[in-house]
């Protein structure tokens, strides 16, 4: 069965990549791409979204989304992580085609209520775009298929966040909308490090796709050079963590996960701010901020051969 | 060697047994008890622990310390769990001894000025005292010989919290009190939930604890009614975890811990206030407010059996 999705980004080395990703995959019909600061600014996301659709045929229309998070302040982009342009400094052309006529927020309403429980969501940047959706219908929540965040630090094996000990950058750079978007009823899945960060496309696998994936292969090594010395230099790791390609993943094979059900906050402020607490009900606890909210869902497993594998093959087949 | 400490804390069921355990202690001498609110209002513990000092022959000076938490409003007392005395609704006579001619932050500064290096302060209910200490006279975090608190849950099996999902009352109760004890330069080893919600007396241990430890074992047998049927009833467990002996155990024999050194901080606000937060220093973050504090150490293992044993030869030995 065919996935609508829209696919909302920051491109972003590893959202290039997943974009790739959902582009190839069989059973995903990618409806539309929206764009979110993080990885760069909202300028600079949105060309690099209408760069990579330009040069590899991809048909989605794009919609420019939000330029700052909901109330804390703009990070600076990390280009020590995704570089200058936050493609790996490899200085895309201005690309001929533009942007979608609305915002991405408003998108994401009339594309959901145009089609009723049959959009999926795939949210891998910060979740200030499906907060706002959020505001300007809350009716969207009952209509949208799932959505799938890759996003947050579980901590199933404690001290996985990355930008801090205990968050993950998504989350931390818009708690307030990443506490919105987990606490609607709508059915959210969090793909966050706990298994992304067991994703690593090694040079071994980086060699093979560049080999048989053609253009996309070149396009993804080049994009990865810098990236793949940011995760040598701060992880001393051979190869990088695929972390978006990991939500397209979840889409298109959920058995891939483990996940872990449970009531789900973000916490806004503090030293912790970012920290995502998904709550299992098994326990008993006095009356707290994780009562009468909906159940959500967070992976906390993954089968990283079979990921890396099917990212191949989606590339190649 | 003998041990000298302060010990501070909020009787309390758990605390009575813990006051009991520290004194027949042949390895601990016990200079003072130093009462803090918590388990009940100050002056409901500080009678408590009057009454308990002077039914069994416990020479310390008990010294009456913090009415109210440093910035956050003061609990209700928890009487669902110790009981509208508690003690376990025992209803103890009123003690004809007196408190020392001080406050406990007081007593604590000039014991650890007259005693240099050879203090252990074992903290079993809020911090607010020890926080006193430090700030009444800062110079004391280099003389005493080690600081063993009974608070926390570092979440070792995750979700270890018990007034909310994250967070232990002792730290809840005063999280500022304990952010500035973590992080003071002085040597804490935190007994938390992760340890302490394993060392379970059960029924037949109880039972040979009251046959065999003459008066304090009648003792600790009626002030357990109240507190055993709270744990039948909200853990499903036969017995009741001994959390605030755990502290006193770790004194006596380290060995039966296995611990986990780390920066540590308290959240202070927001929905997981009361979270402690140990970062272990072998993974690399961006600058955080874990950063250039001293380390500390927080128990995430305990010989159950073995600590259980030693409570009971130690009541009857």
């Amino acid at each position: 069965m065919t996935e609508k999705i829209i696919f909302d980004t920051d491109p972003g080395i590893d959202d290039a990549m997943a974009l790739l990703f959902a582009h190839h995959a069989r059973d995903i019909d990618l409806v539309g791409v929206t764009t979110v600061l993080g990885n760069g600014t909202i300028d600079r996301v949105t060309q690099n979204a209408l760069y990579i659709c330009e040069r590899f045929g991809i048909n989605a229309p794009v919609y420019q989304g939000a330029a700052a998070p909901l109330l804390v302040e703009a990070d600076e982009p990390p280009a020590f992580v995704h570089g200058d342009d936050a493609l790996g400094n490899i200085q895309p052309a201005v690309p001929s085609h533009s942007i979608g006529d609305q915002y991405a927020a408003g998108y994401m309403v009339d594309t959901i209520l145009q089609n009723p429980n049959e959009i999926t969501l795939v949210a891998v940047g910060r979740l200030t775009n499906l907060a706002m959706a959020l505001r300007i219908n809350p009716d969207i929540a009952g209509l949208v298929k799932q959505v799938v965040v890759m996003g947050g630090a579980l901590g199933s094996n404690r001290f996985t966040g990355n930008v801090s000990p205990v968050a993950e950058a998504n989350i931390h750079g818009d708690p307030h909308a990443a506490d919105i978007v987990v606490t609607a009823t709508w059915p959210v899945t969090l793909v966050g490090l706990d298994v992304t960060m067991q994703c690593v496309m090694d040079s071994e696998r980086l060699a093979a796709l560049r080999q048989a994936a053609g253009e996309a292969g070149e396009f993804i090594w080049d994009i990865t050079r810098h990236y793949e010395n940011f995760y040598r230099d701060t992880h001393g790791v051979d190869g990088f963590a695929v972390h978006d390609s990991c939500a397209v993943a979840y889409v298109m094979a959920p058995d891939l996960f483990s996940v872990q059900q449970g009531t789900t906050r973000v916490v806004t402020e503090g030293i912790s701010r970012g920290q995502t607490i998904l709550v299992p009900d098994d326990k008993k606890f006095p009356p707290s901020a994780w009562d009468n909210i909906p159940q959500q869902q967070g992976c906390i497993g993954v089968d990283a051969d079979a990921l890396l594998d099917l990212y191949q093959t989606t590339l190649t087949g």
